[in-house]
């Protein structure tokens, strides 16, 4: 089994331009954590090293229009999912053709293009989500395009398979009469990113419409916003998902009876600060809330809101090097609604924990 | 755990002479599908991106006799293999080591010596495979010669494991007098791979024979035939297996009764046309059928044949880089024998489909 | 989901210089085998083929100070662990930082500080392990420091977890009263590595003690010791491994009740010697014994001595390459004591294998 047909260029290509053109990275957050659960059933104290994020990264420029993007996250499982045919670890596995100076297709698997600074974090400098985006499918695959429409606006437009499985290996033996099998398990997605005075004031924001199960699905918009001077910047995200069946799993475990949750919302906020005290020194505070409420269409019921409150000091050796030690505490609240706490047995309970650790994007080549 | 032995070449290479000798490559292929199953129990329709191919390559040479291929296939799971100790994904893994001008050495996990055209393009560049092919074990592990005996023949034998699992793994659950473990699960493969009217047709014939379980395994040659002018490519392959016991699980699937079919025959014809219209265009079209027989030593049951057709269009923009993106049809129309139908209870079916993609095998360095 | 921060270096390296600073390599160990289990219920012969070590590795120095290293083993199951976040395969996924010219600092995931040579060397190095190492976990996650002390004396200490899965996918389904859940997995090592008389006497010992479950741990030393001169290497390794709760199995499945053996002890000798008949020729023996017994508190019961013989050829045909083609015959007897024959019902029994094949540390890059 020799190739059919030939993988070499046409012109052959010097290595040494070659080179130029590919970046292999590796990407590590690393730490030891010290954590207590309390509340309801929850009594347990921990210690203990993780690897929050270890992931080989090859990004290449092919040729004039062509580029190429992939990565292999070793923290999620390799099992090849019955719908797109890649494991959860392949992360991105998609090429980018620029079409013109303004407009660039994307085809593989790929970020989809929801909104919000959270979001736009890699999960390597994120240490802890909020509800949705600590649930959501952030790696599908389909095709996109970005539109350069004006110099500081930019808008993006995707279809994209909206689950990584078939419809049976997720809901194969939930027999409910409203959950069925769709033609196109499709998620559409636009985006646009702003820019005002100069870069200071940036947005991205976004809206997006998938089809889970036939004619069920999510609407989710989401309103990201940062301003940035010198020494500060603030992001700010709003996040509301309304979900004809409940993809996010969070009402679906505090209902508990088998079925899943249908016609939720989930409303957020999301706060992080960021202060450059020194070259060496940086502080964050992340703060966030997130608001989850079954029976969309018959009263509403408020299940649960949790926060969370993150201060952390990145503190940063190297001048030539973005590779950062950290400390964090990372505090989350889960208040339950009396209706959830009397109707369906769920207890208030709260998770304290501080880490130690460092985020290292490593440039290898 | 420091290395006991050095790792480093005993004279230092100077690493740009290095860079020369490595090769890391990225193949992809992804579409669009929309298709229909009708027939029997089908009436399915579904719509989806599918990632069908997405693998890393590296092949190197390593000095003036060696070199080294590895490739990893992110589309097939990494559960380690209980008698190869490599997972599916691991498709290549083997060193080459030229013993003289003429005569190559290879050992490791390779591509099996079989014949035919379908066969010789990677997966990448085959839309939908045969029967055989589509559920042959194609990447094991064993050890294999290639002789270039005359200019335009060259001769291939390999000594491999029939599996890549474990006789309980596969087989310990089947109470059947005649499948007992054998000492050596072991394929003995030759193949010949002619050239005649300075490359005008080209033939890879092959013979192989395989034991799977005790005293009983699988004889299968292949006849595969070629034929290139300036713009036309033309392909045939004629493929027969006889299986002791089914590896193919077509027969077996069919039975449905929870035994392995034994004594099955695969009989198969596949023709491929490529034409080029121009430099970015270029029309394809596959035409295959597959029958199968059980009982080959007591009546030879006809059970079914399978038909398949593929047009293609590939459209080719770049003058330096064979990147393609494809339009095709994909019917397969499966019939089985009135016999299957009315003793076994079979029905025939039918698949349609169209696919629109890409195909990309890009050189990363 | 563009990085939020900066993943290139601010001061831009040129590549020719991250060339230099980079290391690419794949590690392989193939063979062909032949072997017979006898003794006891064992009546099984086999031959096989089999993929003994793939690995891909990459170490990188970063900058001035900090260094990198990574290895994947395709040989070991890609499940992410539920404690430390890897799979098995990902062997090593740390960085190394040089705190000072005598000190340095490593985190991720690592090879505990254990000492002797069998540990030393990779496992691409060793056909068959002696029974602590053939069970114990290598790779695991945490921080530890080296010191350089003198010319001659290196010491190192690290804190790592005892475990990659966490307490209830190991233990959950256990019910015994001294088999609880811990607040720390840790285990602490310390090892020492001197160098006498001009590096021909070394030696690498080390202490360690874990806690595994709740007040149970294991308590382990090593004594390495290794002799060379021109043409010999000569080393002895004398294991002792003290364990409150089995982990590494063998008394556990003697006693094949269900329950996790408490109070274990195994104590070993191993001895290799290697040989240089000529710049391609060496020869090598290995010899190894381990003894495992029951109930330290109450009576130590003796449960069996395993023995392993090990002699080999190694034929190195390259001057440039470290490529090694290698026959061994494999030996390992398995003799119970009485106690675990009549008490326990178990029955002593061997291995008897040959072995032809290669071992290929290949640089890549």
């Amino acid at each position: 089994q020799e190739d059919g047909s030939p993988d070499e260029p046409i012109f052959p290509i010097e290595k040494a331009g070659l080179l130029k053109n590919i970046n292999i990275t590796f990407d590590m957050r690393m730490d030891f954590q010290a954590y207590t659960f309390r509340g309801g059933d929850n009594y347990y104290n921990g210690l203990q090293f993780e690897n929050g994020f270890t992931a080989l990264g090859i990004s290449a420029k092919i040729n004039e229009k062509l580029n190429f993007r992939f990565r292999n996250r070793f923290n999620k499982d390799a099992d090849v999912q019955s719908l797109d045919r890649l494991g959860s670890n392949i992360e991105l596995a998609y090429i980018d053709l620029e079409l013109s100076k303004k407009l660039d297709l994307y085809a593989g698997k790929m970020t989809a293009f929801y909104g919000g600074y959270e979001y736009e974090f890699i999960a390597r400098d994120i240490l802890e989500y909020n509800d949705i985006y600590g649930n959501a499918l952030a790696f599908v695959t389909g095709a996109g395009i970005t539109w350069q429409a004006f110099e500081n606006h930019k808008f993006g437009m995707q279809v994209l398979n909206s689950r990584t499985a078939l419809y049976e290996d997720l809901y194969g033996d939930i027999v409910a009469e409203n959950i069925q099998e769709p033609d196109w398990p499709v998620t559409f997605v636009a985006n646009w990113r702003g820019s005002f005075f100069d870069g200071k004031l940036e947005t991205i924001y976004s809206f997006s419409n998938s089809t889970e199960v036939k004619d069920r699905g999510t609407t989710f918009f989401t309103l990201g916003n940062k301003y940035q001077n010198k020494n500060l910047t603030l992001m700010y995200d709003f996040h509301y998902s309304y979900e004809q069946i409940d993809t996010k799993g969070i009402v679906t475990s505090t209902l508990n009876d088998g079925s899943i949750a249908e016609n939720v919302t989930y409303i957020e906020n999301w706060l992080r600060a960021e202060y450059k005290f020194s070259p060496k020194f940086q502080g964050l505070l992340t703060l966030m809330t997130s608001s989850a409420y079954d029976n969309a269409k018959a009263g509403n019921d408020f299940i649960r809101t949790s926060y969370g409150i993150i201060p952390t000091v990145y503190y940063i050796p190297f001048k030539d090097l973005n590779v950062k030690f950290y400390f964090a505490y990372i505090g989350r609240y889960y208040d339950y609604s009396d209706y959830a706490i009397d109707v369906l047995g769920a207890s208030s309970y709260n998770k304290n924990e501080v880490r130690l650790g460092f985020i290292a994007p490593l440039l290898l080549l």
